[in-house]
């Protein structure tokens, strides 16, 4: 187990030098405008972070083209090279470029170049856990070609706990850098994230391997939660600018840099980049904590009803709302 | 200690009959607007809390007329029996009312009658640290005219915890019902919330008093401490309706009720006044959270200064208020 931090009332005298954030701000924003965001707003997000100190910083996803049409999806759905090196040069920084790689819907063996053709230093994989044999494949070929290389299990709240421990011991195995906790229908509390960093940390820590959390908001927990997985000891936190995200959006990175006091990482930057960013933005997105995205969460179901009904012509209708899940359930 | 609710990844079996819910949103929200909330509004929640099964419900102050001026505050603000009444009758339900009494800012000999003569069930009495004697005074004169009192020891997040344990130590003695942990500044965090709340139970609970959580959304962790409280044994809990409350507000209320298994709490009620009172309300009243009061509480400040730049022409400069902040430190 790593070091605790060192959090209690009588003050906050410590901190952990792992851990590391990730800004998924443009992959997990992607999902409410396509993918579609311009080269501005994802060089201001790469300068934000860059001087903030964040880690690294997820710009979308390596998508198939045959499966998902780039005339319906913006740049970041497939983050091709040149798309990246338009916006991000050759990166020359400190500041990690992500892109994740859903499986079953990448094309990797050719999409994803040798390491030193590419502006891309990590390949996150995220599946489900039926796709754990596909995804060990994925982290293979990335790592074989160079990269740094995570994996995402998604939805682990429905998955019968002897079910993710049999992925871990899997995942034990294979080159994967970390392992993310990943609370897809923004159900979980504060145990749950507690025992599940625990049950991650005994098949991980001692291959050498990191735990990392992935929060929804959908009962503004996104934050809570995180710092309940730093807590019982997950070193790779993700987090996003203003809480971006699909639905009720991501734990908020000026909230985690708030709360971290790793002298590395500086908020200010982050808080001008809400001021002159996501704060625009917020006016033609639409994202954030609202009651329907709460029931599907303790329904511990996927959010699409709740994104489906807020699209509507009465998203308002909490009582109706309710009434449809109840009845469905 | 009182026997812990069973949560975990394994299911939610069990729930803590004792737990109950005081509304405060009429109350705490009157911050917001002079406490000038309208008839059919207060008439309206009193509904949604009988109907959900809500045990308190808080209708505002007993404040001095001397102090406070009549005619720049509205009705709650004094919660004269005439306008008691006048919304509520005589309370033919079981949902008891609650008025908080402020330290200093009470004339409570005169101003709070014997329980006979009231529809007052609760005297809510808060004060600072340095206030305990008065405060004390308060308990035992409600109680004496036939009340039930609970006490609220404000903004302990800037008190030395030996003064804290003194404090519980005279209120052990005191025949108040209830303490509540008041997270003023909305800056503790979850562990800070375990380790009060267990403080709290050591001293009151040989006593037969209850440890009650009042918190605060200044960083999202108005819901998520309430649930830390409840799990180290708090039993009793404040929460307001779509967390209305000065600044970032409150926990919400239908977010407790979702997470609570008590079969006598129902959500639907709440959910529906959300819909028609809270939400029309939202478009011309402000609270709720927003980055300058995230900025207090991490400093650990009361939220006057995140208030005031709410107000003013340039609410989402936040680059400017934490520049002021970190200045002013």
């Amino acid at each position: 187990m790593p070091k605790q931090v060192q959090i209690g009332v009588d003050g906050w005298v410590g901190y952990r030098p792992d851990i590391k954030i990730l800004d998924c701000s443009v992959r997990d924003g992607g999902l409410v405008n396509d993918h579609a965001f311009s080269d501005d707003l994802v060089r201001a997000v790469y300068e934000a972070d860059r001087d903030a100190g964040v880690d690294y910083m997820e710009v979308g996803y390596k998508a198939s083209r045959k499966i998902f049409s780039p005339s319906e999806n913006g740049p970041w759905k497939f983050c091709g090279e040149d798309d990246l090196r338009r916006v991000l040069g050759e990166n020359p920084s400190n500041l990690k470029i992500s892109v994740m790689a859903d499986a079953e819907r990448t094309d990797y063996h050719e999409d994803i170049l040798p390491k030193e053709k590419s502006v891309i230093d990590v390949v996150r994989v995220a599946c489900y856990i039926n796709q754990i044999p596909v995804a060990m494949d994925m982290v293979k070929d990335a790592n074989d070609k160079g990269y740094e290389t995570m994996l995402q299990l998604m939805a682990v709240s429905v998955v019968p706990e002897s079910e993710i421990k049999a992925a871990l011991e899997i995942a034990a195995r294979c080159p994967v850098q970390a392992v993310y906790i990943v609370d897809s229908f923004g159900s979980l509390y504060s145990e749950q994230v507690r025992d599940l960093t625990k049950m991650y940390l005994e098949f991980l820590a001692p291959a050498g391997k990191e735990v990392g959390f992935h929060g929804h908001n959908n009962r503004q927990l996104g934050f809570a939660n995180t710092v309940e997985a730093v807590i019982a000891g997950a070193n790779r936190l993700d987090a996003t600018i203003s809480g971006i995200g699909r639905g009720a959006g991501n734990c908020q990175l000026e909230l985690l840099i708030g709360f971290l006091h790793n002298p590395k990482f500086r908020q200010r930057p982050i808080l001008q980049c809400c001021r002159d960013v996501f704060v625009p933005l917020s006016k033609e997105m639409d994202w954030g904590y609202s009651i329907p995205y709460a029931i599907t969460a303790q329904l511990n179901q996927h959010p699409r009803a709740a994104i489906k009904f807020s699209a509507g012509k009465t998203p308002q209708d909490y009582v109706a709302f309710y009434d449809q899940m109840i009845e469905e359930e």
